[in-house]
């Protein structure tokens, strides 16, 4: 399967300021690229490229003032395969767990391991350890906390998710993998692509999704507690501890939204290039 | 300068559990050892030992259940010098900061960079950028946070020191590293060891110590919000984002502490080895 | 002056639900009333209207299941006086206070009065005592919040827009009456209806509106934190410490919001009775 | 049984302040007495003594700079019962509730309501209402958190007694009153002495004491989430929404505690005035 990834973004820059971008594909999918994948800032400007110590690429640049437009349309191949399910993974014990991985067991700025450790116990201690812990915790948290965009707020923590039962998808996956650490299981939030392929069209413009990952039975796997459903077509930018590591741009200073688009969709016939002002929306 | 530097630290584990130590002098200090640096753990137990993704040397087991003994003691030649101070070092621009730094700019568990940005600014906006800023970040906490081991709490954020004005060292340096990273310098926590050498002894017993480091004009300088002023004698253990990052041990699962000490002392006719029992307390 | 006053609000009630609503005007501007102030509950209810201990007029009843409406339409006499303002008034000691204010120097669910002592005595405590510094109190927070409706969270507490700098008309008022209260004014929130009246219409639809009043120099004067100016035509429905006293509904189990409509119009010509249908929105 | 009750708190207070006490024995138990219940001030100051609005006996006064010492002996008459149990007791539906209970189900400064009540539900939605749901509350806590002197915090709410787990007296019964008013039950924080009657000596210093009422069945019951057992001899100084309504002494400035004793003893040969001196410690 095809997929056309692509997003146009524009802020105004009333001076001058830093800014970081997430906006690539993961080094882990760049074998699938079918067209170059690369950020576009307009105007143009000098930009550092880095891998960060989580492995995600990024682009460090200064905004001029005025506009800034950053922009961006790719093709990759995807396997046209489902989130892998494997009840049979089983759960680490901490002290024979790849030891770079005890870092996503720890507490993080949005995923208070420390304040959430009773209630996990009391939740889901009587679980199996292993994947049927984990979908314990995504059914706990998919059946109980209510998704609108009219929630979103960037400070909500787990905790907050937990006691307050709403938020958006970056939510969802927060309480999960804080509920995982809490239960010793390894887990690390993801961020990229995630189009409608193979579900009803949603009627939301599209964004960017988060999911997040589980280290069980020597590999990462993909859960999703705002879906909940194993699904087609996930192509992932980044991961991190949490949210604060893997922002799709940080500026260190004013940057003021003004137009916000993201395209992914299966294509069948690929046109040689694909003029993102086509899809851009005021 | 030669400091015998060293701990014994005891807990009881009711049933086995896996810790995370990082009880070894930074890798930065290991050429300046004059005796082996080693984590002793009694009973003896199968352990790994790695530099963790932030350049700290850990040790991860399993501890039986039990009595759990961990102790070292080790010499070091130190400088002898006092922290520098350089009210020359310049600020850099975010956009030229080594991108490997860019992370001690955002949030961390104990560090609210996100809350705290507007009252950073209102309290350190005019200050000058650079050394002077920083200092200035010092002095105000240094003069307005009471110090009391009675206030110690493992869940107090930086905004919490912010509205509480009390706290232990690791505290003090939440709040100057919240302070500084809103100011758009890179900062990150600092533990290790900090003995009553050049200053009157301190009728509290030893403890390993916090301060913290900022990055100005191409290196990383050492401040402590606690104490204020240049001091002689710290030995670096290990640098973290904040404190979660570089916990004395970690245990994923019940362990109660028993007993605790800690030796930081210049020497000066040095004993071939010292029994760790000597200075072990009750 | 006379203000045409009303709302029409509706409810879905899945399940049977006891409802209390302070949607009368305060019983201090009775004797101003021209028409009856009635609470209409549609369908009927059985309802006990009483003071509560904070001297407002409240309606429990229990709603059954299905659609709940509650409005009303009443005309009020206005002096058509702005809020009167009075340099001179000066601030009472705490032991000459009458003591039934003391209650209003206290923590409340929203004024974190203890959290924020030292902040706003960093802030005001150069201030002199009295209405110079209630008005600095809400000349800084005025020009530092940001008002937006898409702001809105329940939860919001003094601390929160300290931190956060947004918000909607309760949290300007949360704020200002937490920093009145750390400075020793007894400061309370007040809610009503406060019209377009002498100020430019607004293109938000109408709502309720929040303000607090202060204790100065023998009597309780009114301030607004969010608009800083004295203002025409407010009439008061209920005070109390905080939102929370003083909520326009509160529910004890589901009630869905499905219509929500406020009206403050000053009126020349006076029909007999205006039938509330006629300004009812969907 | 006839109890000897009496305090001797001391203040330093570096420069004038008021204070506000609620230092005495609450109305409804005064025609118990058996002697004078006099709240005694050293030195000598003018007081007013009222009446809040909660129904407590409260004293401000101001204290000069210097020493101040707040004493008090009396004695009063007990029933020697233990707190009445009734497992018959039924919940008031909320539309049937007296009206001025209404404020024991809404939020205070220390009982987040609104935080708590999806928690609350999934705890103890299944319970049946009335007598039983408050005994599964006070089990639950009572089991779960963990009672220590250590753990005394000003500011812990009872959302922060849910995570920690761990407490002192005011901890268990906050969160006791928050889990009931999430159920639709009012409940109030009761503060007075408790003394170790009828129960072995605790080696503890003697203090106030906190416990909680709920209303149920027409009146008032006595719950305490810390010592969930039925006790002899507690005497009632005060009740309120929450500990912030209730302290003993609030000051409006510095004061520090310089000394703190509390007697609630029986008493069988009844001395015709003790002087509280000769058990007041340092």
């Amino acid at each position: 399967m095809l997929i056309r990834l692509g997003y146009d973004i524009e802020f105004n820059i009333p001076q001058p300021v830093a800014v970081v971008a997430l906006l690539n594909v993961h080094p882990s999918r760049e074998q699938d690229l079918r067209e170059p994948d690369e950020l576009r800032v307009e105007p143009a400007v000098r930009a550092d490229t880095y891998i960060d110590h989580l492995g995600n690429k990024c682009t460090r640049f200064l905004a001029p003032q005025g506009k800034l437009r950053l922009w961006n349309s790719t093709l990759i191949q995807d396997s046209a395969e489902r989130d892998p399910v494997n009840y049979q993974a089983r759960q680490h014990p901490v002290e024979e767990l790849p030891v770079h991985n005890l870092t996503y067991l720890m507490n993080s700025r949005y995923c208070e391991v420390d304040r959430m450790s009773n209630i996990a116990t009391e939740l889901f201690g009587n679980t199996a350890p292993g994947w049927g812990r984990v979908q314990a915790i995504v059914n706990w948290i998919h059946s109980r906390v209510q998704f609108g965009y009219q929630h979103a707020r960037a400070t909500r923590t787990a905790l907050d998710v937990y006691t307050e039962r709403v938020g958006v998808c970056r939510d969802f996956q927060h309480l999960a993998i804080t509920f995982c650490r809490c239960m010793h299981i390894p887990a690390r939030y993801a961020t990229g692509y995630l189009g409608d392929i193979g579900v009803p069209p949603s009627p939301a413009p599209m964004d960017f999704s988060a999911w997040f990952e589980v280290y069980l039975d020597g590999k990462w796997w993909t859960f999703d507690a705002r879906h909940n459903e194993p699904r087609v077509g996930r192509v992932l930018m980044a991961t991190g501890r949490d949210a604060g590591d893997v922002a799709m741009t940080t500026s260190f200073g004013m940057a003021e939204l003004a137009k916000f688009s993201v395209v992914t969709n299966e294509v069948h016939d690929v046109a040689p290039f694909q003029n993102p002002q086509s899809y851009a929306v005021a």
